[in-house]
């Protein structure tokens, strides 16, 4: 009896993803997974790197791809790895993002108070898990890092995770900003594991601080950078004001699942969490872009042009500074646009970067040749380590240009 | 007085794009360009490569990027070039695509039976034409091959034109198809001008043979790959499908500009130009995406159907063959589908591909160091060329598999 | 007790080539073999593509990564594979060109009439063969082609194999001639074997065109680029004047193992096989590189020019046709050249290029999904395979320019 | 009247390098500037990056290359460029290394104490510019820094010259080292001069960030890497015993230029320039490689064994530390050399890595939006710069391992 090749996924920062028929191509195969094609696993940012539509799809993909890449390693070294654990840790990064929702991290708030996509997933796998009867178990504890061995968990959710390695990789790829390429080849072949936690040789140690500064120029040249915050608040706006507006029965046009998610919170808070996973799940970024075109055409001053300034690429102006935003200055930017409503426009906020949490908090061992380990600053060279240890805050102050208002309203 | 820096897009496929202020940048900020950015290269092929997710939007200003290049390139070699025609010929190039409808060529019949996208985009640059004064007229003279020196039109469109180069290059990198990639500096590093006529020098004729060798593995590879050739059709019937369901009053959603194109034919015919275009202009990827996750609700089992296909990727089968497909076995195939309109789903038609035109119809002309003007095929040193240039046709048969009706019904 | 890590060796290539200890690693590190890191893969190619000075040593390494790959990629479908197997399919592509003399194949002729590298090589696998008490013997029957499973000489040597995959992807790397860009494993991983031949399944057969493509393009572009020809011809014809002037006791300078092979051939043909190996182990391009560096000042017009040729990078004018040169053109070019010995300086001869076998002389099978299988020409879906199997000869006609006589003799 | 082509070279780091006809390319087919092909870059690292046989030649080439791009950058600018300029620079660059002698920094103070590559270079150059009438003499007044423009020389010789660009791109393409890529086409575009100093303006912050970080990689990962180390010392102590024994007349083999520079170190002091000039132009690394390959079969063990290390790659172990060594250890090590010069084969010394010299020192300048210059560690959001400005010193500790000595005499 012949059996089924491998499924292959082309991937151009990977080359070939090869996964098998079984488990894990179900739950590639299922609409949960499937709906992931339609969620950017960089939101907006595409108005600003033309090329950064590539989705959480692709993403899940990839890290499932590197965590085999890494457990085999692992397992060439002498680390014992049985088949389960072996899988376990492939679903439970597969599934690492499948609670995400419309334009990830962006709307989570505004859809979800007091949720996380991190419990949305949690959510999603138990249920799976019932789907599949349970094999989807081993997975989830090592998601939830209750297995008994933490390296797996380390591999999923980690200062060196195989989530962070393929994302700088792709985010990369795709916007074209060289700064942040990442060597995940060389870091994986230096990884090991003593005492059941994750650590890194020696050799390795250079390529793990150009992992941590990569991180780092990524956050400031794409994550953070200015432009894309003001495309990511204006669409918070967006939701906020048709929000508003829809509870006061203003809003031009509405879909079932945003109905739901339009509720007061408070009903919200209170409601049946299987309802809310259900038509969670039948939200994704194509809805939102969609409800963007229609609302373009509302007769809210506010959220039109807030639309049609993200439809056509006219972002609100945006400066980062050291120091906090005076509230003065917002008030003098309110007062030259013509609405009662203009903090909708004009704002201030933070951001803020952490590239390593330090030895501290979550220390990345090296292992020295003759089997040491210590932390990754002690090791290390020179002061660098600990410079990227130290959080970076940047506050943001966004208004419209002179002649933004009239722009957006033709 | 300080002159505004130049805009720069980052580009993964060519690295920093630069585009003065100026006409140029006012085009690329108009929103009738920026709706480029909601209209995908490749339509569906996605499904099938899941990195290609790039726009026309990208596209183009790739093009134009290396029409630079080659004006460049050109002008070094001492070939004049006006300032005006310069500026003409990126006009024309950034425009050439701007008449592209949803999902690009796979709807363009359904929607504008007897239009094509060259023709949209024609009307469209006259229109911007005179919004910009007759600022275009140069470029739109080269785009429709009026104008007096035709090597401007044929880097815009011919057997080595700039959106060829490009797409190949940029389709090849979001793919992942590393064999489709093309050295698109090295051969416009040896294109050249004689009497108007553009030609390639001797040293890049192994460039050149390698350049529609690749254009010819990306069709066979990609752009007629059997899974995406299905997706492409079941897009194409769905449309057909709700535009039938549609006039029949039967259909569960619409929204305003796709009742327009759902009009029957001979009211479309007939039909205001002007109306046409308006409505043209506000379809894009997202509308056609939106509308498939609402049919997927609708009542008709075969629309419901094919949509939850698409949205699940659970395509249907297909095959690729060189003789065409008997009636017989599509007959056999429609037996299984409890439906009168099985059609939809058992369909045969036929692909076909040609790399290069061949000397006889549009000969690649090359120089030698002498001056001499060859065609391709005879200053190529193998019989290579010859076969290139014959046209290969395949025929396809789509069926779903035994248990598709079933599994779309989920 | 800790086991010594494997050894890793940086590829630019390949990325990191990990070596286990053991008779790989002792053979690496063998007197043997660390020679190879002074015989240049593409000899003097280096004056025309300056990056092209990687070794035998390096390209030896690399062939044996990818052998491993494959045979990784088998394992892993299923095809049964000893470990001696493993090792000695690494053993044999490790050593396939141990025998290699200074500049490779092209002072083959010069210094060993009647040899060739790959009975040297054999000579030198059997002398370690002896050293490490026969731990080589299955390497040796597999590079012999004399071990009962073909599959594994195959992918040492044939249509496919694992050398022309590494050297066709190297040689692309370092020259810059990104034509001949390879995925190799691409190739690789459609690999398969079915009664013990190498097969390629269906879905590979684009990357085995696009790969035959590449060799032939790397031939006309580099191996047999005409610049090439010329400063390889001139370097036979130092070596053969060397010999001349040496028999008659008028060379300037000369060492010991070159003396050896400066022997009237027939003492060259009777000597003893060991002394000749010996003698042989001692040369590589160091002291070929370090001879013209002498004879350049030598009192023969013919070689000091030659030489001198050479170091300055004055090369001869040469030109490659389709038909044969003319005796003719060839003497009235050695009219303009003040000795008896023109025929040093003016000559005539052919290469040829064959990209692919031909399904008559060695085919490549395809396998289909359904296993059965064909040749590529067969399976492939155009004409371009038989073209590609018809060889291709060319005439080139060498001479030194008007000047070059004074030239080099500055 | 044809004019000639350019000359094209293929170089795998930038493409190709096009060289006009004239001074330039008469300065690249001079003898002075192709010995630099027999030069490599990198001395021994090939030993340890086996790919790393990349010669100053090509280095040369490159940085030509991207002082062309920098400059055209600049002029586009609106920065003002006189022909005579562009070509001095590019003279300057091209020649800044041709007074580099065999294996390059490593034997500098072997050969010519007192002397300095540099000092080497501006000789070289002044002869040369008698030969071409005084063409380059503008050149060398930017190479002096003699120059009323000092950003010319900055290009040439600073913080952000083409040198380090070019050679941090290449020596990390031909070691593999992916760590040590640098976006130089993206720092060239941020360039720009004011008040004839060469600034960056602010969006290329991130990329000089990382471009300092990138070298400070290489070093550490390459040029200082402990094999290499060990490597060049090997080599220096070659030289001294040879030149020791050459003195007391018991060295087995010399040639003409080596017995010069042998000489005692009072008679080279004193002797000619010219003769110096003269014979230091007639070595090159093949003579050094050459020399190696004869001094294996000296009688003095110490050379031999060092030799045979050397070309064997048996080389001495090396440890790496942040104290310095305790003569003790040394001392120890020495009883296990059955020799009395056993501080050949055992010794310590250091070695420093500074990446940026820092604000004090050389400052980058960064040029924000307003045109308001910034030192760098100033303009930038992090103490990272800080960091990278304080030097870092290590001390290494070379001596044989327990084997060596007999090993070495196989």
């Amino acid at each position: 009896m012949k059996t089924l090749p491998n499924k292959i996924f082309n991937d151009p920062v990977h080359g070939f993803i090869e996964v098998p028929r079984g488990i894990l191509l179900e739950l590639i195969d299922s609409p949960e997974f499937q709906r992931l094609r339609r969620i950017r696993q960089l939101a907006l940012t595409s108005l600003i790197y033309p090329g950064a539509l590539h989705t959480r799809f692709h993403h899940a993909l990839g890290a499932m791809h590197l965590m085999k890449e890494a457990l085999m390693v692992l397992k060439g070294k002498g680390i014992e790895i049985q088949e389960d654990e072996f899988l376990g840790a492939q679903i439970a990064i597969l599934l690492h993002d499948i609670g995400h929702g419309p334009f990830s991290h962006a709307l989570e708030n505004v859809f979800l108070p007091g949720w996380s996509h991190e419990a949305m997933s949690i959510k999603l796998m138990h249920q799976l898990n019932r789907k599949y009867e349970g094999a989807l178990s081993l997975g989830i504890e090592i998601f939830e890092n209750r297995y008994s061995r933490p390296f797996f968990h380390q591999l999923v959710s980690g200062q060196l995770d195989m989530d962070r390695m393929d994302y700088l990789m792709r985010d990369s790829y795709f916007t074209g900003v060289a700064e942040g390429t990442v060597g995940a080849d060389r870091i994986i072949k230096t990884l090991m594991v003593v005492n059941d936690q994750l650590v890194v040789e020696q050799k390795g140690i250079y390529s793990v601080e150009k992992f941590i500064i990569a991180r780092r120029l990524m956050y400031w040249q794409v994550y953070l950078h200015k432009a894309v915050i003001a495309a990511e608040y204006m669409l918070i706006n967006i939701l906020i004001r048709a929000k508003e507006l829809f509870q006061q029965e203003r809003l031009n046009w509405c879909n079932e699942p945003l109905s739901y998610f339009f509720q007061p919170t408070e009903h919200l808070e209170n409601a049946d969490d299987k309802d809310t996973l259900t038509y969670f799940l039948q939200l994704d970024d194509e809805d939102i872009l969609y409800a963007i075109k229609q609302w373009q055409k509302d007769s809210d001053p506010i959220l039109s042009r807030l639309c049609k300034g993200l439809l056509n690429r006219q972002l609100l102006k945006v400066r980062l500074q050291n120091e906090p935003v005076l509230s003065a200055e917002i008030e003098k930017a309110k007062e030259n646009i013509p609405t009662s409503d203009a903090h909708y426009l004009c704002f201030t906020g933070s951001v803020s970067n952490l590239a390593y949490l330090g030895d501290n908090k979550e220390p990345i061992g090296i292992m020295s040749r003759e089997g040491i380990i210590q932390n990754l600053a002690q090791a290390s060279d020179s002061y660098n380590i600990e410079v990227l240890s130290s959080s970076v805050k940047k506050f943001f102050f966004c208004a419209p240009d002179r002649f933004w208002w009239n722009k957006t309203n033709n």
